[in-house]
């Protein structure tokens, strides 16, 4: 699993350069920051980074959590947003599965 | 539209229950802050939106992009958290458009 690291002193640039060039190839990367600053930076990286994958046809979404990590022994709190394509995983499920195969139609009722 | 405005000193839960309070009745809002501390505030009041939401069965999912906004004749760029219910418009369209009424089963054949 990808994840994007973030500090309040990240380039928003950069880090939506990151994020840019691995949703090119995958259908989601985590970006992690701790901070208001950093989560700020993360933001506004994934904002950019919209705009810049816009021009390949890439819509991505962002889903906001919260991880709990270790970083130094220190138990600190991150915000985590889940950076995914629009609609990859997003479509509820139909009230019906799709069936494998085209059921035969009805119409005629039953032919014995 | 709805905006709520979100301010460094904002509660993360009170705007998390704003944001689910819209949600509930509509399939989106913008939440909007300017500052590092306001856009930390934001986005974890859409993560414990998330939770709120999740018990309702509400997915949400946010975009994130940048406004111009002018206070006290100041132009200042802000972040704007497009919040949106998970597929609302993201699902690509099904092929068949789900009926408005549930068509009669037509395992018994026709009664006449």
């Amino acid at each position: 699993m990808n994840i994007i690291k973030v500090a309040s002193d990240s380039r928003s640039t950069a880090v939506a350069g990151a994020i840019a060039g691995v949703m090119r190839e995958q259908d989601s990367v985590d970006v992690q920051a701790i901070g208001a600053g950093a989560v700020n930076q993360a933001v506004k990286a994934v904002a950019i980074a919209r705009g810049y994958l816009e021009l390949d046809g890439i819509d991505i979404i962002c889903i906001p959590s919260f991880v709990e990590v270790t970083i130094e022994g220190q138990e600190r709190t991150a915000v985590r947003l889940g950076v995914e394509r629009r609609g990859s995983e997003a479509a509820p499920p139909t009230s019906e599965p799709e069936p494998e195969s085209e059921p035969e139609p009805e119409s005629g009722g039953p032919t014995y």
